[in-house]
């Protein structure tokens, strides 16, 4: 491989300079991306090969990342569980028959996902292809309580009033709920990195908004079965959580080689209490995104300092924003490859 | 008083029982305060004193809260300031002209509470009136970083890029604009003590979604400025941030008597975190008051247990929810007080 640098990075081998890349980095805020989505709704896009490569490889041909990950939605493979999803990418997911009772539950299915979603692997494959080891290939998938949170609530949420609800009056209905998601995540990661995936990461974003212990309790555990269960002798996790700040140690015995942090919680900090054996990715508030070139690249060059150069990736705390422009996502990647 | 515990425990003495009420506890989940609304626009029942009171006394009458909390919005001073707010309880507030400019800074005033608000302080007179030392009567305002996000904003908000964009981009701007909110909230906070009010609650209640550096910047030297400018040798103050896991040392320099906490984190790791010299309030997942009352008074239990009896205030981590079912909101309130 050309720029193993992330690779490097995550397994805590040395590096020449930190890695960079953006979390949605394949996304509405670059015009090319909005060119293509123009014309193809959300949905088609991830299920459509050829477009999906292109939107994928787009950062790496405009801003020069350190990685591609693979474009697709967290919600691929709920739809292959046998629940409707449609997506739309300005109001969000909807899934018009939310899960509440342990009968739906029962009903869903754990997928093959060669079956349910060859595209995904067929994505992999053609990146894996095109980047010809230019920069590792990242694949991923959306963790049980993550996934869970969007089944149960129907959408995105503000309060997780019916997730949590289940949570606490029907704990036994929302376990079988995750251990269903487990395994499917499990079958599809797996199949994701027999397809080319070099990096996985494990998207468990809402998982903020548990209290500690019970994240302890539906959220860890099920990270920790998909974590240990991937066929990935030489392929990095990385697990991401918005809002990790209180339960850090917790998350640094998931299995992850790269813990993912927001920026509510200082970089240093985070290396102080997780130590030196796991990676850190991260931690710019993607609204630094919306200043100035200059005051991007000063606050991307003190997280590189921060960060020590081993292993850190550099990152944005969260997805970067639709409305981001342009120049100011090239000044945080030049930044973060010293060329700034 | 006959019922002093709350300012007991926030001044760090002796308590019986460890007292308890609820954020929002004036709320939709009551079918009385529903029945009020339902005849009165939201902004006509904060401004209308005989019915503010009303609903104020509501909890107090049906669940027996160890303490009464004055009916209003935190927007209300903000109106006072010179914006347009337009207060709608299910859509949540709307501010047409959101201030982007340092020229839509200088035109705001530092209103005169007793001029503009005067209904504010009828409401905590006529409370202390009714109430005649059965409970305390607890005042409350805005903090300046979250009032400004909904100034800036223009209303709630996902990402709050706006008023990072202003604090990154133009932070001037924005430091202008938190100091007149601070004379703001320092007048009217006294105001109400003049009027009655014998515990202030400051709200900073979206300063969780700051990163700790930002925090310390554009937070916390607000909340500083107004808590140490509070005529307040008697009145205890309470300082709410949805979120505050990562900053909580900070958070105890705010010069706040006690710290309410969201349930992200561990009342006994807070504990340990700000050491004995402060009071803790909180801090139970809202939604567990949808689940039983069986489980809830478990759990509020042990919140009293991990608080020790002293220095604490049982509440929850954020406001009740409005689904919320009554029977559940006075199992907490029950088991709170040794009743269940």
């Amino acid at each position: 491989m050309k720029n193993d640098l992330m690779i490097r990075a995550a397994r805590g081998e040395a590096v020449e300079r930190t890695p960079v890349w953006m979390m949605r980095q394949a996304g509405r805020y670059l015009p090319e991306y909005r060119a293509v989505r123009g014309q193809t709704e959300f949905l088609t896009l991830c299920k459509t090969p050829e477009l999906a490569v292109e939107v994928s490889l787009q950062p790496y041909r405009i801003l020069g990342v350190d990685a591609v990950i693979m474009f697709s939605d967290i919600l691929i493979p709920v739809e292959a569980m046998g629940q409707v999803v449609t997506l739309t990418e300005k109001i969000g997911p909807k899934l018009p028959e939310p899960i509440r009772t342990r009968a739906q539950v029962d009903r869903l299915i754990v997928p093959d996902p060669i079956e349910t979603t060859p595209f995904v692997m067929e994505i992999l494959r053609i990146l894996r292809r095109e980047l010809d080891g230019a920069v590792p290939l990242i694949g991923f998938a959306g963790a049980p309580w993550t996934l869970a949170a969007y089944m149960v609530e129907g959408g995105g949420s503000k309060n997780y009033a019916e997730i949590k609800r289940m949570m606490f009056a029907e704990p036994k209905t929302l376990h079988a709920l995750l251990d269903k998601i487990a395994d499917t995540v499990i079958l599809y990661l797996n199949a994701q990195i027999e397809a080319g995936a070099q990096i996985v990461q494990l998207f468990d974003s809402w998982a903020g908004e548990l209290s500690p212990r019970d994240y302890a309790e539906f959220a860890l555990p099920y990270q920790q079965k998909i974590l240990a269960a991937l066929n990935r002798d030489a392929v990095p996790a990385i697990l991401f959580i918005n809002g990790c700040g209180t339960f850090l140690e917790q998350m640094a015995t998931s299995g992850a080689d790269v813990l993912s942090i927001d920026w509510r919680i200082d970089l240093r900090d985070a290396r102080r209490r997780i130590g030196d054996r796991l990676g850190i990715q991260g931690n710019l508030d993607p609204c630094v995104l919306l200043s100035t070139p200059e005051l991007i690249a000063s606050k991307a060059r003190e997280l590189i300092e921060a960060g020590g150069g081993r292993r850190h990736i550099l990152n944005l705390g969260h997805g970067i924003l639709p409305m981001t422009p342009v120049e100011n996502a090239r000044a945080f990647i030049e930044a973060g490859k010293g060329l700034r």
